[in-house]
């Protein structure tokens, strides 16, 4: 049975004193779009006042860690830095780099945004697809005597595919052509799976759903999925926070998401909490099985300011 | 065991002899893309001077009947009438009237194209969504403003889905919303279900392919699918031509696809001939269980007329 946190002093006796780490999801938990959830600066700011080590988990996978850090200081964020974000995109560049080990002269061909193009360049690969304005001449309108069609470049040595909003025919024609090439051969890594998208109070297609059409098409399964709820990126948080991998009920997943965060959470050994500003709703957790029950909920993340406050 | 079908007495025998009603898939069997294969015209000419009936049946829902009546004549297909032809957008307007009896001051929204707006019209339905302009001003951009998101069609009384080559994120989106508006309660209709489209020797993305994107995003699956291996579109054949009701095994359903041209002969009641000019080849047909074979197979079409002129 979920805990529900709903006074200063289990913010103080079951929160502050049991985590050192806080791992964080941050669309539905720290904002909604554009829109800063309220507290959020505050409670974050109190958390490093108390000596907590802070980490930003995200699956949208358009943006790079450096986009991330852009969006925390417009939202009004401040002092966050680039090694506190772990997004699905930088675990997606560290899967095909460390456990791929895709050779560097190999490229990949990225369904997808310049999230996922940026933190793979950063890690030495060249990608082709993704915004290249060519895939995008004709706008929404398909021409099958497109030569890109006909012309699969035989350097490609893996396929990853994400979220992308700039989507056409023939973008998702091309990706499932490469994936059918060479008897199915290339890798077919996702950046996660999530199959919606919350943005502006609504959910929308996530990458998952548009990772599905390719599936069907080629009649694939990925090969990977980087982004949460798989340990593929816990696995690289712990590597940075040695004390987080040592002990690891010393730390919290704070998210929106029963079968992503939460999942990811538990998978890693963590103990989780769920905030009520994304999709779920008190209902649903109060409804669930022991076994995928979070280890509290609360209204929203700046209640752990405004409780001590 | 399949029987090929190799030379004049075979033709003779097995075939015409055989069969008064003859079902044609179009795409890989007629025709690849803009390509008449060769002697279909002749081979339809002298089915029907034979007193056999034809029938096209196509699962390919961006074009109505009159748009198919159409191609026949620009391929040179002479003769062909718009009672001999069966579209999967055909057979979802009929499932919409006829099965779901959606009333008529209803509107339907589209994820699809001309053939599914046509063929609904033609029954009396207005529809939104489908080729609107509004829908595809921003180009592959997509605007989270987009009033649309927020002002759903309150008349919208089902949702169908079919093959769209003008696809992007705000269709994909919108298309989600009303699957998921009112407690997912708009019926949710397929035209098809076939994972690839073949175009100009490849296969690029099919209507099944892009409508698991919408139904991974809302949770659902689709109520009903129009197109071909489903019966519905069978029965409408049937109920036009009562001597194929009677008796199913004077009918001979050619086509190049087993999960979905030989699968719905064969659930028909009717024997089923595979053409290799389509996406399966001779040894794949060879290793089938017996249960799947089809009862013949033949090179291409065009080889009725040619081994017996």
């Amino acid at each position: 049975m979920s805990i529900k946190i709903s006074d200063k002093q289990q913010v103080l006796d079951k929160i502050i004193d049991q985590y050192d780490y806080f791992l964080f999801d941050c669309d539905g938990v720290l904002w909604l779009g554009d829109h800063l959830l309220p507290s959020v600066s505050e409670t974050l700011e109190y958390l490093k006042s108390k000596d907590k080590t802070v980490i930003f988990v995200t699956n949208n996978s358009t943006k790079s860690r450096g986009d991330y850090l852009k969006k925390f200081q417009k939202m009004g964020i401040e002092g966050i830095t680039k090694s506190e974000i772990f997004g699905s995109a930088y675990a997606t560049a560290i899967y095909v780099d460390k456990i791929l080990k895709l050779p560097k002269d190999k490229l990949v061909w990225v369904l997808g945004e310049e999230g996922i193009e940026t933190e793979l360049k950063e890690v030495g690969y060249s990608t082709i697809g993704g915004l290249d304005p060519e895939l995008t001449q004709d706008g929404v309108n398909f021409n099958p005597n497109n030569p890109l069609l006909d012309n699969l470049n035989p350097n490609v040595g893996a396929v990853v595919c994400g979220l992308t909003f700039q989507i056409n025919y023939l973008k998702l024609s091309l990706t499932m052509q490469y994936l059918i090439h060479n008897d199915k051969k290339l890798p077919f890594i996702a950046t996660n799976i999530d199959s919606t998208f919350p943005m502006k109070g609504k959910l929308l297609v996530g990458a998952g759903s548009i990772i599905e059409t390719v599936a069907y098409a080629s009649g694939r399964q990925p090969d990977a999925i980087c982004g949460k709820p798989n340990q593929s990126m816990m696995n690289a948080i712990k590597a940075q926070l040695p004390g987080l991998a040592e002990n690891p009920k010393r730390g919290l997943m704070i998210g929106d998401r029963l079968n992503t965060d939460m999942k990811f959470g538990r998978n890693g050994g963590l103990d989780t909490m769920l905030v009520l500003t994304g999709i779920e709703t008190e209902d649903n957790v109060k409804s669930l099985p022991e076994e995928e029950a979070p280890t509290f909920y609360i209204d929203k993340l700046g209640d752990i300011y405004e409780f001590t406050h």
